[in-house]
């Protein structure tokens, strides 16, 4: 998607660990305009894919996840990070390491809002080794739903999880790849 | 709003400790299509308030934050509860406690993405006892920045949160307020 690599571009800040910040459009001030398109641009990549409904992770994904079923028209679930008060027992969990925060913590869905009838696209802003979306397919999978795919904003090629993912057979659709970041210059350099 | 009322009369449960749980349409599996009326109500409320920037909190405020702010066709920015890696030092930040969570947590935003050329409609699913929207309030307050109002989408009326906003002058609307909630017959009783 040419719009978006023009505002990794123009907007990414790029720092040592290899953290590509984008949180001007992204994860922090989102600019739904540009996320409409993001929507519209994961609903032509999987619009014959029988999806009927849209699977993400608090909490950058849920922008994310609420423009794409809009052009879907279908329910969007978010999965939560931590056990709450207001979820009942009945969940379906998975444990996930955060690249973010360096952490490892449970996620979960309430079992009412996923089951055998759901054909499931999960999206996500970002995908590194794989680890948020590996334990969303594991609730997916554990659920009975089919998974549809996978629809990933910006994919960092250079950590391979979306290689991993492809090579099980799972349809993964991201809209830019970075294949190399560099933060003395702050150059990114996507994939072909 | 009477669909969001009928949809809490519907689907709505009722908890002791005057918890409500509508996860099944506001926030765990969100209805979009019903929210989109969510964001059209809110567009009606405040179209004529000057708003440029919509401002709300993680997790359960962003999929109505980035519908709200499809309609006022203007950016959202969501406030996050912990330093992660991602934020820059640069921050705005407030206490909260959590009615939900039942502890403190710092909330912050950055300041890139919040000033004095701002005028902030605050939005979010619940108003209790209104930590979180002080905490956002404060954080509008510092940054310079006009407050446009505060759009909830249930406000528990017995918790008297939008009743002392609403005594400070500020906007508040909110689209169902309930005044009380009886956890023994599940009944939920709106304020007229």
């Amino acid at each position: 998607m040419d719009l978006l690599k023009q505002k990794i571009l123009d907007e990414g800040e790029v720092y040592e660990g290899n953290i590509l910040k984008v949180d001007g459009f992204l994860n922090h001030r989102i600019d739904i305009p540009f996320m409409r398109q993001v929507g519209k641009e994961f609903h032509r990549l999987f619009k014959d894919d029988g999806v009927n409904k849209i699977l993400t992770i608090e909490s950058s994904g849920i922008a994310i996840g609420a423009l794409v079923a809009q052009e879907f028209e279908c329910p969007l679930v978010f999965a939560k990070k931590t056990k709450t008060k207001n979820i009942a027992g009945d969940v379906y969990t998975s444990k996930v390491e955060s690249f973010t925060h360096g952490k490892v913590y449970d996620v979960m869905v309430s079992k009412r809002f996923l089951d055998e009838n759901d054909k499931v696209l999960i999206v996500d802003d970002f995908l590194a080794i794989g680890n948020a979306l590996n334990g969303l397919i594991d609730i997916v999978n554990a659920s009975g739903a089919q998974l549809a795919g996978c629809g990933v904003v910006i994919e960092k090629g250079f950590q391979h999880g979306g290689d991993k993912l492809r090579e099980k057979g799972i349809k993964v659709e991201s809209l830019a790849i970075v294949e190399k970041m560099d933060h003395e210059t702050g150059m990114v350099y996507f994939r072909d």
